[in-house]
């Protein structure tokens, strides 16, 4: 399908995509039908997907660099959670007519900045034509010393549950980019909406939670900070309580709350935080303090990991400062 | 995104895509961030991915089992050119909304067929919602020894150029698809459709060849033969040169070339072969043979590659019996 906005197929790859994988061996310029790695003696792969479609995942407007680096980011947050090292990663793009040489540009130089930032490379992908909308494929990879990535069936009866950063700064970023939110700073709304956009995958602390043992159970914020501990009960055969005080929030966050309680819903069950939600033995806490201390990031134990008996694997209560349940319609983000 | 005629994201994971990861310990089961793959010391691994879309790679009509088989022998047809042997593959999918659980049960029947037949399995991927037409992704993975792909870029001054058994089939069955070629016959028809909707990745024959060291440079023709020859001479930094009379056909194309000789250009210049391509010097053309007998499969020498001097890298020239230059319109088939 030819299009007058771009150059075709051959020229695109040598123009755009090339220059992404020049640094990146594997990739053979992108001059192959494959990439060919060759993994490090003592090391598992880790591989994961991600599917996007603008109008769902981003906004058609969004600027392109920041469709990229978030799109990259998302995939390096999943690697984060299995203590991984990214390596780099594949791409599939079907673009649409809205897609010219300055979008691709900007697209371009958004991978670009992050591959600086995160020490990875293009691998290898597809470049098709769409009616629409633009949806984009990314498959990420990285390497973890064998047998010690971290999983989401590890957590044990009693083990408290931290998190990372501060949760729904990227559900109210979009609510506030969706004019709501009104009464917040312009500073206020430019911080969460720079969490929406661009999350911080947390890969030094997947990193140093392997290396040092620590975490039972992780995963990565996506669905909602209720669903996804839901998924590491479910996988471990468990329950968990959270406390809804102890929810780590940002100055923006808590004052957006403070102003509408309700908002505790986007705080506990919006999805896109990307922060890793981990659990450990009591005994981790000091060591799990001193950590967060070294990579200057809030880790915040918020509940425990209980048996499921009177309720079912995966349940999680959610409890105000008088130990009464939180009802929320909506327990997390379905992308299907 | 919710739609009524298809479970939610977990449910439709749990029925249809699980089973196809159940064989597969690196999946996890589909229940965790990322697939874990343990890499066979020796072994480097190849990666590929392609992107389809319904309307512009296959027709939204087309059977459901055949899309996913498809997808899947496009990408090991990818593996073979490499000689490597597959190990699994991930798929991301945006379905839109005619995609129900009819079209998922003979989707995913088609994915556990071939799954079987190639001895893979499915380790990852994402599921979305999309407005626009059905969008699927696969990157597949398969290893090979240490240092031995196949590549593009290995072909030298008087290799002969070798293909693997017919070309033109499935661009010809594309046409008789969309009511052409109608004087030939019922089951040559049905033939040539076959060959456009199922592939056969030539896994042996890349194996094979990587095994014995018989050929040079190598990919699976997806361009058309002219076209993917040239990417071999590019990357080679070589011409070429092919007698139409030595491209080997199928009985049905033979007929249809008869009947109608400027189908030469879809024969040349046609996509969707999958057959591999490959170089080799003039003194392997006897093992060639031999291995050839043993898999049952035709290699037929077609050509050679020369100098570019004269013309440039990657030029290829197609000669009629008496040496004449077949001048087509079109060289090959650009995806985008």
């Amino acid at each position: 399908m030819a299009n007058a906005k771009r150059p075709g197929e051959f020229e695109l790859i040598r123009r755009y995509f090339a220059p992404l994988a020049a640094g990146t061996p594997a990739a053979l310029g992108l001059g192959d039908d494959a990439a060919i790695l060759s993994p490090r003696a003592g090391q598992d792969l880790v591989v994961t997907a991600d599917a996007l479609v603008a109008g769902i995942h981003f906004l058609p407007d969004d600027p392109p660099d920041q469709i990229a680096r978030k799109m990259l980011r998302v995939n390096l947050s999943d690697l984060a959670a299995k203590g991984a090292t990214p390596l780099g990663y594949l791409m599939t793009c079907a673009f649409d007519g809205r897609v010219d040489e300055p979008w691709l540009a900007s697209f371009c130089a958004g991978l670009a900045a992050d591959q600086t930032a995160f020490g990875i490379g293009l691998l290898g992908g597809d470049t098709v034509a769409t009616p629409g909308p633009l949806t984009l494929s990314v498959t990420a990879m990285g390497e973890v010393p064998a047998g010690r990535a971290l999983r989401r069936n590890a957590a044990q009866t009693g083990d408290l549950v931290f998190v990372s950063g501060t949760l729904g700064d990227s559900a109210l970023g979009l609510k506030r980019l969706r004019g709501k939110l009104a009464a917040l700073s312009a500073e206020e709304g430019i911080f969460l909406i720079d969490r929406y956009r661009l999350p911080q995958p947390r890969l030094k602390l997947g990193r140093a939670l392997m290396e040092a043992g620590l975490a039972k159970a992780a995963l990565d914020i996506s669905d909602g900070l209720l669903a996804d501990l839901g998924h590491i009960g479910e996988q471990s055969n468990l329950a968990a309580k959270i406390e809804s005080a102890r929810l780590p929030l940002s100055p923006a966050a808590a004052r957006a709350l403070q102003d509408d309680p309700v908002l505790i819903a986007e705080i506990a069950a919006g999805g896109d935080d990307y922060e890793l939600l981990f659990t450990a033995p009591s005994s981790a806490q000091a060591p799990i303090a001193a950590l967060g201390q070294r990579l200057d990031l809030r880790l915040t134990p918020i509940g425990r990991m209980i048996e499921s008996a009177g309720s079912h694997p995966g349940a999680v209560r959610l409890l105000d400062e008088k130990g009464r349940e939180i009802a929320l319609e909506r327990r997390g983000w379905q992308h299907f």
